[in-house]
């Protein structure tokens, strides 16, 4: 199929194609997001797709594009994530045989989930781009139809389907954000929406530390690297199809930080009740970082997976209470006697701070031989309250200190 | 209203009054779960509602029944939980002056979320049936309507529209299990099951710790007490209205382990990517617990609520981790010389374990005075997974013990 076939009517065609494979996710008002936020933000609850994610959009509509041979002869990709499980799902429901080529040190979990699907797992190559070339070789030596993550129509037009519901559930959408990995979810929505209700804004959300699609844009070179929570959409090399498709149809691709993807994903548990991984939340965290841009609109977020490891959850969540100062670690000095943690501990207890934590340190060298240093977490109301809580101790003679959470 | 006008057209009726004014929430097949539970699963996730939880739905039935002189006056309930919530949210929507009376005592997180709904909160009585007396005195003296959270028609009407949605959603549903507090929500939701599909069985949930549903059913006494996660569902005592109600229309009320909530919270957070308070979990431990009830059948689960605390979500998921056996902590004794927790953290390494946390002790009187023990906390893929890294650990040589989750 040429460039050319790849058009907004191409991309409700396959929508209908694809009909009753896939969960309709829900696009729903959130009241206590738009309260937060000054905006009228709808979510469309894609963590709640098959696989958990939006690849299974794209992955179906690619597999019913084989002719039987090519069926009969299955298909391989390339990912060590939500497009593994999603290629691997969808092939398994239609009896396709699936190999998912992942680079070496992949972490097992990953490795089992798509397992389960019924995939083959390969482990080849040490980079993702070294896996991918492994597959596209054996591809074409086995002659199976290789599955790209993004640079594919068929699987462009795929990822679409998402918008196509978004704009039938909410029509009066004022504009719609959309998290950029490769590209291929937002030029298929983009499509989309050109043809359903060209009215609407897409904007596209991608780490800081990952601006590839900006990048190819502006034609700049900034780099593409780090340690990001939104894995998903650490990307280095968008798809020469869906650039052109974005550079054409969408006017604003914004970037948004490690913090706000944190936070983003914070909200979306305690606000929304919802279970997004790092990529999910970005959507939500541009709207938190750039919040002029969605002022008194009505912003549809795509909440575009839920795969998120649950400790990295926990994690996410109590760094969180931290971020927000809603618990903390005292450092106290005090002389060391008896009845000290006590003084401290029924402070806490009048002033009705919950302790998490306590570790006592002896050693510090900026202490003298005789005092120690208590090391004391605890949770309170908000900052005004731990405020109270410390100016109660320094009334009560300790000498304390806050810690700073990005110490350690 | 005489208790003979709460039938199923009733309910019904109600339901049509209130639309609009909540959210639809979504009922979505969840494949994932299924494919764990040899059930067809289905969520009703009522945690998406206005407030976080299903109390909305009997909130506003209740409100609209107000006359003029009536919302003039104002409202007044008791309740530290979601229907404070609830009746403060619609109160505000429907500009009717709202008073909540909550015991002493009750967290603050709790007393603001309801403020910022813009109700007038009140703290009074040592105890809830203390501050239910107090606002029931208040509501008389001052001629204000009281909002009883479940034993009132109007409110059990509005709780059945929950059920309603969910018939439409998935008409050919064999069963729909509810949590059980007061009985409001099974009651109305029994109701409006008798006359749109009286072929869906109703089975209602109750914590073990709280079984007065089964109680009152039973005629038994058998006691409701203790610390439960699922605290919107610890109810002492049902209501009137509402255990007539269940005794004529639902066979079957089960309980459930506080470990089976806890298991539920986490299964729908990594499964269902929904984060659900202890009462929301509940449906899910019952499958979980009962499953041979299930089996092969159309479940729908009612995910009543999603108000749980970030902290304790945290610590749930990283509880259910090491009740898994995913996090493991390992006591080592070792001679107390250098290289010895190379040695150890060498070992974890070459298995591909993660190590999370490390502590030291020297003062075990079990222990000789030159040896030390090392509590060490690894992450590993699953039970097998631990049990490698173990017995690895004592081929090198290592005294080895798994440290029970259950002590500390």
């Amino acid at each position: 199929m040429s460039a050319s076939t790849l058009t907004p009517e191409y991309v409700l065609t396959t929508a209908k194609t694809i009909a009753g494979h896939n969960v309709v996710t829900p696009t729903i008002a959130n009241e206590a997001l738009s309260r937060r936020t000054g905006a009228d933000v709808f979510l469309k609850l894609e963590n709640l797709q098959h696989t958990g994610a939006f690849k299974a959009r794209g992955a179906i509509a690619k597999l019913l594009t084989l002719d039987d041979a090519q069926r009969k002869a299955g298909v391989i990709a390339m990912s060590a994530g939500n497009h593994a499980q999603g290629v691997a799902f969808h092939a398994a429901r239609l009896k396709i045989r699936a190999t998912i080529v992942m680079p070496k040190g992949t972490p097992f979990m990953k490795i089992r989930k798509t397992r389960d699907y019924g995939a083959t797992v390969l482990l080849e190559g040490d980079t993702l781009h070294d896996a991918a070339v492994f597959a596209q070789a054996m591809a074409k030596e086995k002659g199976l139809t290789f599955v790209h993550p993004y640079n594919d129509e068929a699987v462009i037009a795929g990822q679409g389907s998402l918008a196509v519901e978004m704009v039938e559930a909410v029509p009066d959408l004022d504009v719609i954000v959309i998290p950029v990995g490769g590209g291929g979810l937002i030029a298929g929505c983009a499509l989309a929406i050109k043809k359903l209700k060209p009215s609407i804004d897409v904007v596209g959300v991608e780490p800081e530390l990952y601006p590839s699609m900006t990048n190819a844009l502006q034609g700049r070179n900034r780099p593409c690297t780090g340690s990001t929570i939104a894995e998903g959409i650490a990307v280095r090399e968008v798809g020469a199809k869906t650039i052109q498709i974005v550079r054409e149809m969408t006017r604003t691709i914004v970037t948004v930080s490690e913090t706000g993807i944190e936070r983003g994903i914070a909200m979306l548990a305690t606000q929304a009740k919802t279970v997004s991984e790092g990529a999910g939340a970005a959507a939500l965290a541009a709207l938190l970082e750039h919040r002029d841009m969605f002022e008194n609109r009505r912003v549809g977020l795509v909440i575009s997976g839920g795969n998120i490891d649950a400790r990295m959850m926990s994690s996410v969540l109590m760094r969180d209470l931290v971020r927000q100062g809603q618990v903390l670690t005292l450092n106290i000095e005090m002389p060391d006697k008896p009845g000290q943690l006590q003084a401290v501990s029924a402070v806490c207890a009048e002033e009705g701070a919950n302790v998490l934590e306590v570790a006592h340190s002896r050693f510090a060298m900026d202490l003298s031989a005789s005092a120690a240093r208590l090391g004391i977490t605890i949770e309170t109301r908000d900052e005004d309250h731990a405020h109270q809580v410390i100016d109660r101790l320094k009334a009560s003679g300790f000498n304390v200190a806050v810690k700073d959470p990005t110490a350690d």
